[in-house]
């Protein structure tokens, strides 16, 4: 019976945890809502790294002028960069075609922990619940272990991301497949239940989030609506050869 | 309006997270329970140290004879010690007049990296659940910020803890003070909930909880119930100077 663990947090992780896993990195308020869109809208790829110096220097390895450097710091764009960390900014005329290279305080960072060992990355929000949620159940089928990172606020549990975990969660225990339902540890349990109680789409998930409170009050309050909407996009970002997240279906 | 904030697991506290605060350390399987039973069974004191050679060595200072050695690593007592981290070998009989030095996995880390410029620390757990959740009560009153700590296990959520650490937040938010309710955090919220789906004293808590599974299939299932009993003691372990934890009513 393969498994199905959720982690709060990646401070913690260890190898164990990701190895031959497949890995979904979540980070609801904004970097997955973010790197979803991005590649929704056609950017040709996205780099998640750690700080923004590494951010600039891939840039101008990849070449500066097809490249948009994205990200934030304390929720605010970071200086010199074209792009912040707000799903809105990545339209389809902004992004089309280009290298986002992308570097963020919480998201980038859980996506850097969760790639070790893993069989496969990806990125998961409410945005593209549908779409990751099948891959999860298609991982279970064949008997692949599946991991979901919550990438929380600075070190912090985060109730946004777990509440989309949970999501999963409870979608992946819907089925059954030759080997029963997925085992799955304390922290799933707790993902699921935060998931009954916030229905997929609830704008009181926001209300309720500290940091849905600290986007609000910073000003932000058009990319909760954005990041609340379930199934918006189809796609799901995937580790590639090399580090970068592309497009698949 | 002062703040109550839950923390899953200890390695991610930074110091103003127990700064002036009453801080509660919950290790529900075993530690909080078997320092709590120790106490009330006339222990003199219980002093938990990080590694088994410095609770050898802190047990020579005070005097091996007037000393218990106890604790765990992966659930069995470690070997030369007095005792293991089992709240029913805490007996008055064994414990009476004796200063226990306790060193386990998780719990009696969560006490050490719980006390830096903390007001007051003190131990809970569902043994003690009334007698702590006065005390919070207390200090929210006059104004003073707490934080729950739950230990987890092995760097992980652990289930037992959080719901702990529910209760005494439900506990909290029933009364109102002068300056209204706490402010609480995502994960008080995320406790209160599970608190919410597990009530006291249920047994099906530990049926679902990943260490309640380890703990029984150790063969310590007698330990689940004396862990899962509500308020069969009416003291507070609290820290005094020196680092030993002693008992208050």
């Amino acid at each position: 019976m393969p498994s199905l663990q959720v982690h709060f947090g990646h401070s913690e992780l260890r190898r164990v945890d990701t190895e031959g896993r497949l890995v979904v990195v979540i980070d609801v308020l904004r970097a997955s809502t973010t790197i979803v869109t991005a590649l929704d809208h056609g950017a040709a790829a996205v780099w998640a790294v750690g700080e923004p110096a590494d951010a600039r220097r891939l840039a101008t390895k990849l070449g500066r002028s097809r490249c948009l450097l994205g990200g934030e710091r304390d929720a605010v764009r970071i200086r010199g960069f074209d792009l912040g960390n707000s799903p809105l900014e990545y339209t389809p005329a902004v992004v089309g075609g280009k290298h986002v290279v992308i570097t963020t305080t919480n998201g980038t960072r859980a996506l850097i922990a969760g790639q070790r060992g893993a069989h496969t990355l990806c990125v998961g929000a409410f945005a593209n619940h549908g779409a990751v949620l099948l891959r999860i159940r298609e991982a279970l089928r064949v008997g692949r272990d599946v991991a979901i990172i919550c990438s929380g606020s600075d070190g912090r549990f985060s109730l946004e991301d777990a509440t989309c975990a949970g999501h999963f969660v409870r979608g992946a225990q819907r089925i059954r497949g030759a080997g029963g339902t997925p085992a799955i540890n304390d922290a799933a349990r707790t993902a699921a239940a935060l998931a009954e109680r916030y229905p997929l789409g609830t704008a009181r998930l926001f209300r309720d989030a500290d940091h849905g409170r600290t986007l609000r009050n910073a000003g932000f309050a058009r990319d909760l609506v954005a990041c609340r909407e379930v199934d918006r996009y189809h796609i799901v970002p995937v580790l590639a050869r090399g580090g970068m997240l592309i497009s698949t279906r």
